[in-house]
């Protein structure tokens, strides 16, 4: 650590947004994969001028700096492995500007992406993109990781709804892109770059989303079945019809029993797998695409099928969905989620062989996700103080992820590489994807100060 | 010019894939912007190993290699302006998949946009980028220039439909990204990066775009107006109205005078300002907005309002548009075309501010476009042999580009920069910017032989 280090950093932006005290770092040195580092300082900057004079002086000093929203990633990418100094956005919360008309909204990059949603809403607006983390993950963190969603299948990921970005570079330069500045679209696209660059290339600071209409109609159905089988049959015929529900989810049944145990839905049945589907658009649209999808769900053996018809029942049914990653912690105090994405027609394939790697490798696996974009969560149940066990996790991880690519799929839907993927990168990218990529790193940061350790090994 | 440079060439690629004569060079030595430079040796190559061997032999070499669809463009993109090879992409024209249920298709990047449209339909899919040019320009130099369309309101651009690209690197490296690879989204977007760098960072070679449902059902109609505003405040109405027509286009009077002169519509009436707006989508919906659109057309003093009642009309309506460019070569030999973007609001104000440009600078200014973007494509209609004229045609250009990043604009809405616009750049992105665009060139293409003299001066 270097000498003064706090003292330089007090003098810098003020004593007031500088935590030293080791029972403060300590908040700041996991995120949610149970990994543990301690910063040797952590910054709350109120501005992007705060975020500049910090980055400048670690640059000068070769400090690493790692960017944190609210520490809810699932691969360590907020995680300061070499130490350093943690610049924590909480405090840059601030909602900029809703613009009713042209439809579009700024932000510092530390709100929390249900508050910014929620604003939007009052205005009649809508922003989409909604990680399963909406309450407790900042968009920042979104756009940084490039955040998906329950409701991706219809209307995309973050990316797709960036409209511009403030980002400070590794010597403490500004960038501003699209709406925040007059950059043209039609040059190298550095917003593309920043998104889901993970704190590598630049620290971003504000970001500009595009809005859509509020939809005016939605129905939710949860339907039920006896074989997983039947419940990727349904998707993949959905799909083909060409229906684009706004949400197509899927829950294990073991999960959906958790889940059942933790609240209380009386109008869900226990199945051996559960899609949560709700189309959303105009009401005559909707109308006619739920009667397609209920006459799918009969034809493919649904042993349930239960539309919501109030509210109330709409929420419980989300509830039954998001609860799903809570409840599990009822069976195992750690859960190792991993996040891969495969093509929607290997579904099956992948959940038959995640039952064989459970079995071969004497692991509980839970799995819910988006199945409309073959994008699942796997969880494997367990306790980190059980080394013996946690070394079969590790091995049965491994194996999911040549499962994976054997599938033809990407090992990240939606969290990220950071730490804990980077291993496994090179059999994706390939060696020449993996070179051009730190070239690209190595032109934004130099001295390779900004999240180190991270997407690279 | 490197001695031996021919026989080098036909020795790697073979005597047939190489035009060396200078009839054949000067086929290759300008675009639609009428900028001619000479290349020392044209390049026909008909897989991507053949790139690799030219690339590879010109970085070695450091002789300067321009990539080439069919020269369609208009900003002197793939113009060799510092010599060296031009690798025209030609005859690498194959379509060489089209997965239906998939709903994508890949091709290499020599295939003509409209070629492969066709194909598309064929299989009861639709690929929405329709570019002016798209029965002369190719898929490959659509995405090196991130080309628009009539149709970009609705469907978005050319980058939102690629999916994959294999690309040439300066040293010869391939790279391949999404469907063409199993390379993830959620690392560093090459494939974003690559979109619209015009050649500079790499070759395309092949390209897998995002296929949608073809619409069931559209309207078109053509609206006539006295006044340029009223034509604006419609454009602004169905914006606010939340209607996304497929197409919402505009065309000046004197321009529709001109188109009217070259080819026969009867039921097209002379009009300061026409709109030629398209719903698409299901026909209740389609019906509807129509009705909505009508109503808006009337309360903005529309003086006609003419929809096509079959397939026939509707092709002489489009044809209308289409005919804009090519029909304003009967006012003056040559046409100077610049592509500005504007925020739509701003649409009037741009119009104004051309007229005045016309007047001070004495030049014909013509302007059509895609109105729903605030994308004009603002055409100075002169002949290039009068040196004095053709001063003010400049003077008049840099008025323009000053007028439209005055209202909050871009200087290209889908031409890309160029060697015609790069001067103007640092205006608008700012010094830092290029900056950090050299330094991802320079990771890219350490020699600089990729495309010399484009974008940065």
């Amino acid at each position: 650590m270097k000498k003064n280090l706090i003292k330089d950093l007090e003098n810098l932006v003020g004593k007031d947004k500088i935590f030293s005290h080791i029972e403060d770092r300590f908040c700041y040195a996991y995120d949610a994969t149970n990994n543990f580092y301690l910063p040797d300082a952590v910054v709350i900057p109120k501005s992007t001028e705060d975020v500049v004079k910090v980055v400048r002086y670690a640059n000068q000093n070769k400090i690493p700096v790692v960017s944190r929203g609210l520490g809810s990633g699932y691969t360590g990418g907020s995680v300061p492995i070499k130490g350093g100094i943690v610049v924590s956005l909480e405090q840059m919360n601030k909602i900029l500007e809703i613009n009713k008309e042209k439809k579009y909204g700024i932000v510092e990059s530390g709100v929390i992406a249900s508050d910014f949603a929620d604003e939007v809403k009052k205005e009649g607006l809508y922003y989409p993109p909604d990680p399963t983390s909406l309450e407790y993950s900042t968009l920042g963190g979104n756009v940084a990781e490039c955040a998906g969603g329950l409701r991706g299948r219809k209307y995309g990921t973050t990316k797709n709804y960036v409209l511009g970005l403030e980002f400070v570079l590794s010597e403490g330069e500004v960038i501003k892109t699209g709406l925040l500045s007059s950059l043209d679209d039609d040059l190298y696209d550095l917003e593309g770059l920043l998104i889901a660059s993970e704190g590598t290339l630049g620290i971003i600071t504000k970001i500009a989303f595009r809005l859509t209409p509020l939809p005016s109609y939605s129905e939710t159905v949860l339907a039920g079945f006896d074989r997983m089988e039947d419940a990727a049959q349904v998707v993949s015929d959905i799909t083909k019809a060409g229906i684009v529900p706004s949400a197509l989810e899927f829950i294990d049944g073991d999960t959906l029993d958790c889940v059942l145990e933790y609240i209380s839905v009386d109008f869900v049945q226990k199945s051996d797998a559960v899609l949560l589907i709700e189309p959303e658009g105009e009401k005559d649209e909707v109308q006619k695409e739920m009667e397609m999808v209920r006459k799918i769900c009969e034809k493919n053996n649904a042993k349930s099928i239960k539309s919501a018809e109030t509210e109330d029942e709409k929420e419980k049914l989300w509830e039954v969905r998001r609860a799903s990653s809570g409840a599990l912690l009822r069976l195992a105090p750690t859960k190792v989620n991993e996040d891969v994405c495969v093509p929607p027609s290997q579904l099956p394939n992948l959940v038959k062989g995640l039952k064989k790697i459970g079995q071969d490798y004497r692991v509980t696996i839970n799995t819910f996700g988006h199945a409309g974009d073959g994008n699942l969560h796997v969880n494997i149940m367990c306790d980190r103080t059980n080394s013996e066990q946690m070394e079969r996790v590790d091995q049965a991880v491994e194996k999911l992820f040549d499962l994976t690519l054997k599938l033809g799929g990407t090992l990240s839907g939606e969290h990220g590489i950071g730490i804990t993927k980077s291993k496994f990168l090179e059999n994706e990218v390939g060696k020449l994807g993996i070179e051009l990529m730190k070239k690209i790193k190595k032109a934004f940061d130099p001295q390779g100060i900004l999240n180190p350790g991270k997407i690279f090994i």
